[in-house]
This record gives C-alpha cells, sequence and structure tokens, in this order.
C-alpha cells in the first residue's frame, strides 16, 4: 500500500505519526511525505529541509515532496489544493494523515483543508496530532512501543528544533514521549499514536 | 482473532454488522454472537431462537450465546454487565461490535452502556447503527459488496422479522442493500457497514 | 413564500433538495435557484446549464440564477458574499437551503460559509447533504415518496453527470433512491430528504 | 393534530413549551399535557395539581395525565416507558415536546430517556429547555410575541412556584421573559421558545 | 494582569465581554482593546470612532488599537494575523477575549480564527457571544449585577448603534439585559456573562 | 472557600484532581473528599480505606466523606444522589470536582450523574479525567509543577494500586506524570491537570 504523509513544516509529520510511518516502513509499505514549507520562521531552511531529509531516511520513506511555501502563509485556497492533487496523481496513495484541521497554527489548520479536498477519493483518511492540536478527539491508535527509540531518534534529526517547545526545559522529546504515553493507556498499549479517522476501510 | 458482536435482540446484530462478521469468519476469526433477549414481543421466543440460530449458520459463527434477558427489559445495572463479563472471559475476544449507545430502544442503550463497561480492556470497540439508531457519527467502514447476498441471506433466516420495517412496503431487506450503499458512497465502495470506532489498533 | 436554493455546481441542489422544491413548487411558492458556477470541470458548461434549466422546469422553479464562477475556485471571500446577498435582495426569501458546511469539496464549504454571513437575516436556514458531505446531522426531513420520481426526473435532466458517482456500476439515481430511503427510515416514512437546520421558524 | 407535552413536573412543560401549545390549541389542534409528578417537594402536591389543571385551561389543553410518580423519583427503567406508551396509545399524538435529556435534574433526564423510548414511532419530537438544562443546542423556535402575556399567565397560574427560581429578586416570569428575547434574537423575532429537534417532518 | 478584548466592530466587545473588561479594571488589571473595524457600513466611521472612546473610557481601558480594516472585508489571511500579533508584543497580555468562530458575520469569523493563530502562546483565551453567534456552548461565565448599569451605559455611548438590532422596537440594551439574565440563572446569579474557554488557567 | 472532591474508589480523585487539592489547601482553602466505595474489588477493603486517608493528610483535606456503597455497584439512582446531598449540606462547597460522565466504568458514570444532580446549585462543577475516561473535553487547567512531587506522593500513599495499570511495567505514577506532561503543554505550562468546567464563576 501506498502511504502520504502530509505536514506543514518540518518535523510535523514525525511528530504527529512518525512511528506509524515506521512501521508501515517496516512491513514493506511505500511511504511518502509532503511538507508544504521549510519552516524558515523556526530555523534555517536549508538546514530544516536536510533535517528533514535525514529524519525521512530514518523512517524508511522513499521521498520527501516540498511544498515551497513560505512559513506561517500557506493558503486556503485552490493553489494548495492543486499543488497536493499533483502528488496524489504520482503517488497514488491508499491512506493519507494529515494534521488536525483545528489547531492554533494557520498552516496546519489551511494544509488539513487542502488535504481534505484534493484527497476526496483517496479510501483512508487519518487527522493526526500535535502540541498545537486543539479539541482532538481520537477514535483509533497504533501501539508504537517497539518503533518509540526510532520515532525519537527521527525527532533527534531535526536538530535545530528539540529545544523549540515554548516550555522551559522541556524537550520536544520528553513531550512525544509523554503523548505516547498518554495515548497509549487510552488504546490499551504502553506507548501509541493516536488518530481521528475520516474516512478508514476495515479490510480485516 | 476473536470477535465478539453483541445486540439485542435476534436479527439486531445481523443487520447492524453481519456484513463485517461474514467476512471474519470467512478469513478464519473465530465469531461469537452475544445477544440479550428472545425478542419475545416481536415474535414467538422459541421461533426467534431458531431464527436466529440458522442466521448464525450462515455467518459462520462458532457459538450464539443468549442473556435470557425479556425483551424491552434489558436492565441498566450491574446484573448485565456480569453477564457480558462472563461471555469475555470465556470468549477472549480482541474485537467487540455493539449497538451504538444513542438509539431510541432502551434495550439498545443499556446494553451498549453495559458492553462499554464489560469490555474495558478489550482493545477494538465499535458502534454499529440500526434503524433505531439516532446521532450516528461513523468513522470507519468495511466494504461488503462480495457478502451482501450472505447478509441478506442472514437477514432472510429471520423470517419473522423481514416485514416489520414500521413502514408500509418496506422490507428490512431492502432497508438493509440502502444502507449499504448509503454508507458505502461515504468510504467510496459500492456497498458499506458503517461503525464509530470508540477504541481501534491499526495493525497494519 | 419565497424559497431560495443555492448550490456549487448544477445538480447539486437537485440531489440536496429536489423533492423539496418539487413539494413547495406543488403547493404554490415560489421557487428560486441560485448556482455558483456551470460545474465546467465536470461536463461541456454550456451543456451543463442547459440541463440545468431543464430540470428546473421539472421542478417548477421561476429562475435559476448564476454565479458565473469557475468550478473549483469558489472564493471564502466578501465576493461570494456580495453576489448571493444580490440575489437575496431580488428574491426576497423567507427560506434557504444549502450545502452542508462540511464537505470534502471546496466549492461546497465556501458556499456553506458565504450563504451563511448573505442570509444573516433571512428566517429559515437549512443544510442539504450529498455525496461529499462529512458529519453530517440531520434534525429535520420531508417525505418525498410522492415526489421521488419527479426528482428523479430531474437528476435524469443532467444527462452528463448521471454515471458520475465515482463508484464503478452506481448511478446518481440509485445513490439518491438509497439515501432517500436511508433518510425515510430515520423519518419514519419510506422516502425522505433530510435537512440539519441551522434556523427554522415553526409556524404551526 | 394531536399534541402531547411531557414535563416531569407541574409547571416545566408551561416553561419550556407553553407558547407553542398555546399557538396550537388556538389554531384547533388537540392538546394533551402528561405530568409525571405532582412535585410535591417543591409546595403541596394537591395545590400544585390544582395549579396545573388552571394553566392547562388557559392553555386550552383537553386533557392533563398525571404519571402519579414522586418528586425527584422517577424511575429509570421500563415502568416510566410503559406509563407513557398508554398515554401515547389513548392520544395518539403526531407531535411530542420534552425535556431535554441533558439537565441537572435527574427527574428530567430519566423523564427525556423513557419518552425517546415511548415516542419511537412519532414523527415530529423536541426538546424543550428550562433553567436547569444544559448544554441546549436549539434548532428551531416559534415566534412566542403574540401569545407572550398568555404564557406568563400560565407561569402565573402556578402560584406557589413564580418566586421559586434560586436566585434571590428574580421571579420566574422575568426569567421566561428574558429566555424568550434571548431565544427571539437567535430565531429573528422578539419573543421566541427554541427547540432541539430530534425528528421534524417539514409538512410545508 | 494585562487584558486584551478583541472585536471586529466599536460595540461588539461592549456586548460580549464588557461587563468582564469593568470588573477587570476595577480591580487594577491593565485593559486594552482591539478594533479591527470602524464599523463604517452600520454608521459614520468617525462617529464610530468616538463612541468606541467615550465607551473605553467609561470600561476603564488603558488604549484602543484599531485594525484600519474595512467593515465586513476583514481577509482571512496572515496579515491579519500579523496585525494582531504587533498588538499583542506591545500589550503582552495574559488573558484575550474575542469572538466565538461560529457567527453568520465573516469579520467576527475572521478575526476568531487570526486570534487564535496569533494568541497561541496566551495561557487564557475565552470566546465570547453576541446577537450574531451560532452554536454557543458555554462553559464559565462572570455575575455582572454590580457592574451591569456601566456595562449598558457603555452600551449607549455607541449611541448610533443603539436601535440597529434588526428586531423592530428591540433597543441592544434590552437584549444585552436578557442576555444577562439568561446567562446568569444558568450560572447561579442574576445577571451574567458567559464565555467559552479554549484556555483558562486556574490560579486559585 | 470550601472545596469537596468526589471519586468513586481511593485514588481516582488523587489522580484526577490531587493537584489542584493540593494547591487549594496550602492556600487555605477547605478541602473535603467524598469517596463512594472502598474498592474492595481492588484490593482489601480496610487496607485501602486506611492508604485514602494517608494520602488525604498529603493532601491536607479536612475530612474524608466514605459512601459505603460497595465496589463496581454504584446504583444509578435517587439513593446515590441523597447520599451525596448530606455531604454537600455538611460541607457547603462552592467547588465541585467530580469523574468525567463519559467514561468506562459505570461506577465512575453513575457518580458523575449523580454529583450533577446533587450539586446543581453549587456554582463551580468541574470534571477530572482518569486512565478510563472517553472522549474528554478539557477547556480549563491548573499548573502543579511546583506540587508534581506532592501528588505522586499521595498516588504512592495508594500503595496497593500503584502498579495496577493494566499495561505491563507501567505504574500509575508514571502515567501520571505522562499525563500532566500531556496537559500542561496545552495548558502552555510543563504539568497540569486539565477539566472540563460545566459550570465556572470566573471572579477575577
Amino acid at each position: 500500500m501506498n502511504v502520504l504523509a502530509i505536514g506543514a513544516h518540518p518535523d510535523d509529520i514525525e511528530y504527529g505519526c512518525g512511528g506509524m510511518l515506521i512501521k508501515y516502513a517496516e512491513r514493506g509499505h511505500a511511504v511518502y511525505m509532503f511538507v508544504a514549507s521549510d519552516g524558515a520562521l523556526g530555523g534555517d531552511g536549508a538546514e530544516r529541509r536536510r533535517e528533514q531529509h535525514d529524519s525521512a531516511l530514518i523512517i524508511g520513506a522513499r521521498e520527501v515532496f516540498w511544498g515551497e511555501y513560505r512559513d506561517t502563509e500557506l493558503p486556503l485556497n485552490r493553489d494548495l489544493i492543486v499543488r497536493i492533487e499533483t502528488v496524489i496523481r504520482e503517488v497514488q496513495p491508499r491512506m493519507i494523515l494529515v494534521h488536525n484541521p483545528d489547531d492554533t497554527h494557520q498552516d496546519h489548520r489551511n494544509l488539513a483543508q487542502a488535504a481534505m479536498s484534493a484527497t476526496r477519493y483517496v479510501p483512508n483518511f487519518l487527522f493526526y496530532e500535535g502540541p498545537t492540536t486543539q479539541n482532538f478527539a481520537p477514535n483509533c491508535a497504533t501501539d508504537i512501543e517497539k518503533v518509540l527509540d526510532k520515532k525519537l531518534a527521527c525527532l533527534e534529526a531535526h536538530r535545530s528544533q528539540v529545544a523549540k517547545t515554548n516550555i522551559e526545559d522541556l524537550s520536544i522529546l520528553e513531550l512525544a514521549v509523554s503523548s505516547a504515553n498518554f495515548r497509549g493507556i487510552q488504546a490499551r498499549v504502553k506507548y501509541a499514536e493516536a488518530f481521528q479517522s475520516v474516512r478508514l476501510l476495515l479490510n480485516l
């Protein structure tokens, strides 16, 4: 199965669904990533692209597509939809993972809306969460206990971002572990990533 | 995997998730059914039990457990929870399917609440829908096109109930097909059963 | 009473509330339609306009207003609101019917938002559903059993669209019947169209 | 059309939908009331029954059915459902009005649940609100400007309750007017009663 | 503590949270207001600015910041976010109050979305309601009985707007009192302003 | 201010709102606890009572009231409401903290419902969360960084329960820290307890 994860900035995808992608890649599925902006307001753009590619290597993703939008300026219009549609045509994914549309970051909101339109006929469509997500109501999850270290390695690959959590003395790694544990207990496992499915085909 | 479907009366399970159960059984999973009441207010109790067992044969279910409660009198108390717990201990299911808790029928509501407690640590827990379900917000589905005929055969096995839809000239079969088509288009397939997952482990 | 139905593309209105409009026209109410785009991405624009006018004749609508927007490019800005306000001033409707705002098609979302602003002081305001609607929570409905054939004739008048459901072997007519049956049983009738009211004055 | 309003205690119905009932009666519809308890914890039971009958006279209701349950002890079980079903069979209503099920008063919650079951096949079913209602999300309303005085007269007929609002210096009359004005502006009229419809057939 | 109230047009803030601001100012907190447009479609722009400053004096606000946007044309883009961020940097607020994002007025919707992004790291963030708010679900409130007169004086300071409620014979003052009483009873006081908190730090 | 925390079993309160109670007690407020059952199914009843009292000492609570109900058998009826009303009359609380009503444990659900009725006129009413809570939508929080160690000490005082999380190798302490960190980042602090307020008076 081809899987496409969509995120606004480098490291958004890994935080939200890195463990899921690692599991997909380990099982032989083809994982692709679309990153809409190089996140140049949160660090040097070129550096963040390198970090994103280092992380994609750890995940085992086949390719990172870049949206070339400017950080904080993802447009809520047809242009972004068309950009994603181009990737959809190339990748032919059966599963889409994207930001939850209720989020305090406008780029996350706009990308979720655009992805909802562009991937209208893809049968599996899930929202993932991040530190700025609001009102997230997960209804499914995946056990990431065995791939947690690898997920953390991905987040560490985004070296310029590890300490940027807006909370003093709190690294993105600590937060990712807490989140995995919090969602784990809800899923009756130790560590999990949680999702809100819009469409999900149960293939048994 | 062991699967347990829980319904208040004969034919409730088949209408809500008969296609899903048929697919599970076809793939070699062990399917069990718990029917809380023989539905004696909607027909002869003994006849409805026979119909239920005929239908279970078509599904390929291993066993039908009976709750022995009186129709319309499922209690909202610990007794019903304990009854389900007994089945859980015997079957050891990994997947539970039950009525949506928002429903105009009190038996459906009470059974959904009791099941939620009794199956607290089962990792997969889904609500199915029926004609009296209210405010159903499905987030996942399964393609039942290839098993639709078999699902309809199950509903026909409940001979005493086929014409009982409270709408003149409308059989339960026609309704099941319309529902499958309506949920199908939402899932991007022709015929589907839709579910609202409370807990669902994505095993990839 | 003057009624205004608002849809993004030809045939959207008929699928969502064609039966309701036919009933309004039959009872002597003045029915108007606003179609924002000629849907040129889903067929020849001129042909689709002719189909829309043929369908409006069957409904008995007094006039079809065209938005002249390009398909998939309905803007989420004041321009669209002002365009609808112009129609509102001309038609003076007491009842508005429009797409549900949660939908995978951006044109449907944007039109619903714009209509919500433009019709702020119209006392009756309902959302209708379609194949791309998401999370629809209807709270009212109308019995369309007696006008179902006429509704289907409207959908057939959109000749270029009948087979375009994105599901092989599934026509828009079959889907409309399934949907009417599914919503019918919820409304305790055989065939219905369902709506989510934002404002609805009960006049008894 | 036969209309049945259902309330837990004397004056609950009038506060929630008195204006609506007055309008129904004025237009010649047959209005019935079911009051589950005489509210003996909030006043003398016999006196409250007399007040209820005085109010029913003002409304123009044909009959008040009494549930004979003890105040604060409405049971959440089949007994209450069966009691309401008896009234349904006698009255044959097409429209039901009852408390919102989310309420801080257990009698209101239990009665709403029981009514939902007992009236399962009545085509029109609305929740009304009161001072203890929580999370009310109205989607329809009726203009009560012309019958507001009569509604207030009904509330005054419940003489023993007028001052019992749990807020010093605030009468139930003042509260009813504020509520009517608050819901009015939302419905684009001066004074309204608001409802949340579960099922509502639009008959045009 | 520094408090920033954000509104689209003159008098929006006072209607939604005037009482709260008066209480903050009386207790010595620094109150600031950001008004995005001078509301020139609802009256003379210069006059409305004067009215806003008169009202701010009554509140005891330290400063009114103006967004200089045209009435009904607040953009849903980064420009508005950046404008608010500038004010945030100057004021350093710990508490933000803004329109509910579900509203029939596009300016209110867009401003709520923009504020959600711009104030992402402010610990307290509340939505207030107004006559065009939809689906408001308040979860907290403040008692405004002692400052109700002062709140009404603020609304009267907006002389050009007092009679503009779109309901004949209904002034904004009467509506504000009804709303305060309606929300008051829910908060167990006589008059209140109600809020929906997105983030609220309980400092005990 | 008098504060009453309500929990079904020993340690439920501490997990959900222990930090909040510690802060209240430290600031001189009078903290009371009502524990409905001694939790004899999860350990020895007498031992669990001692653990509860040890923990209450650490919190600085003035008194622990016991409900004397049997574990898993909290009734959904008036008896439980009356029991809580007795405590309310004695304690005269201004703030109530209780389980979220959507929970897989029937005791938690029933206690939340009963508390909602019994505390109807208490102005502040918050739901807390625990490992079995479902669909929790917090809207406020309190910073517990400075009291986290003390909260963990309370949980450790429930010695018989520390290892009982239903997840191998996961202690209740680790889970409490993860939860505090997860809710912290949402509240823009390092560690927090989150709440869903039903009623909350902002006293500034």
